[in-house]
């Protein structure tokens, strides 16, 4: 963290994602959430700083939910809140934080929405569970809800229910000062620009810059990407680095 | 672990992916890497286990990478490896296993073979620091190579790259007996089958059944994937799915 970033760190609101699932980790379902939640994040003004996948292991869950909500201002958890028994999400969240959990009356009228008392079953039911204390996510799609519990968020894993309750949660969220962030083709290689641009970042240490080659119709290319909370110190960096390209170009 | 699999933990070996890279975080670049080596490690008898996401702070990435190493058999690392100031994956790892880190001769002759004397600047000779006693993995695309030190593999962020790499590792890896595993589309809605499949489940505790959600065609459906190391109990438990299956379609 920088100095300037040490200033304002009242104004920094960080988070972690916890995707829980082992149809992620062996490969058969790809992740379609992490980056969605980041780019959410980050518009709203929220620093998404790790990211964890883990199987469908009770020990396994609660041991990164007590990890990464005593670091971070927010957990978000996707996955693991269905009818059946590879279900146990709930289960881990309420293990966690050492509450008790059981049918909430609240979850089981949403369930009552869109289920018969006949299709609410026992499997169904589970998805009533919610730890003692927890307050509900609305689920628009499909009722059943997610829930928060401290600032841990626990959505579905299934990518547009999960998109429906965050954007459920997303306005109730403290919010930071927004990260800005300016980007330039370089139409160099990144090889060619990597010692001027380390003298940059150097000497705008308020600023992060960040270098991402590619390869483009005509050969390789370069993004560059400078980061910061402060405009006016982005401008200066970025004025810099377009010095900098224009004058590698000659 | 089922008393199944801990009877043939000898034959079992495992992962985790550590993924370094703030533009991941920022939502900036989606990640390609994570499912493409989850695909890959499950096809050749490797358990992925946890993966990690963490931002270009030396600090996150040694504490991440001291914490995986420790734990599993392999660990893999994508992104940091290359010619700018931000790419810092190389250092941390030295710092990671208390080594020193200096320009190796071989990663140097790698590089003489794409790039000439004068284009190899301080920029492109930072891709030649080597952690003391890795060997390199050498990459077909680009030259820049990756290198491995004790069970931590280190690679390219850039899929083409990584998956050049990955392919280079794959054959000198230690292996496990496979995970197999068998998929029924049930027909029926998860919540109205998530009792019966509980209790095979619980009847078979040597195979793990998963229970996948998803909307066709013709509405709620609910993909069944059945995993085990041992071919005659996963064919056991999925016979038992199969008829659980016909039974409440009746």
């Amino acid at each position: 963290m920088s100095a300037n970033e040490a200033s304002s760190s009242a104004t920094i609101v960080t988070a972690a994602i916890l995707v829980i699932g082992d149809e992620i980790l062996s490969g058969r379902t790809k992740d379609k959430n992490i980056g969605y939640i980041a780019d959410y994040l980050t518009a709203i003004g929220i620093d998404l700083s790790e990211v964890r996948i883990v199987p469908d292991v009770t020990e396994e869950i609660v041991a990164a939910l007590n990890a990464l909500r005593a670091r971070y201002t927010y957990v978000f958890t996707t996955g693991g809140i269905g009818p059946t028994h590879d279900d146990i999400t709930a289960d881990a969240v309420a293990a966690a934080f050492g509450v008790t959990i059981d049918h909430d009356p609240r979850a089981v009228a949403m369930l009552s929405e869109r289920f018969s008392p006949a299709e609410l079953n026992e499997a169904r039911m589970r998805m009533a569970r919610i730890p003692a204390g927890a307050e509900l996510i609305a689920n628009a799609i499909s009722k059943a809800p997610g829930f928060h519990l401290g600032n841990v968020y626990v959505m579905a894993g299934v990518p547009a229910i999960m998109q429906a309750m965050l954007d459920v949660v997303g306005p109730t969220l403290r919010t930071g000062r927004k990260m800005l962030s300016d980007t330039i083709r370089a139409g160099l290689r990144e090889g060619d620009i990597g010692g001027p641009l380390a003298a940059i970042a150097q000497a705008h240490p308020a600023v992060s810059i960040g270098s991402y080659p590619f390869w483009s119709d005509t050969g390789p290319d370069t993004n560059i990407v400078v980061r910061s909370r402060d405009a006016e110190k982005l401008t200066a960096a970025m004025a810099a680095v377009k010095a900098m390209v224009a004058s590698e170009k000659q």
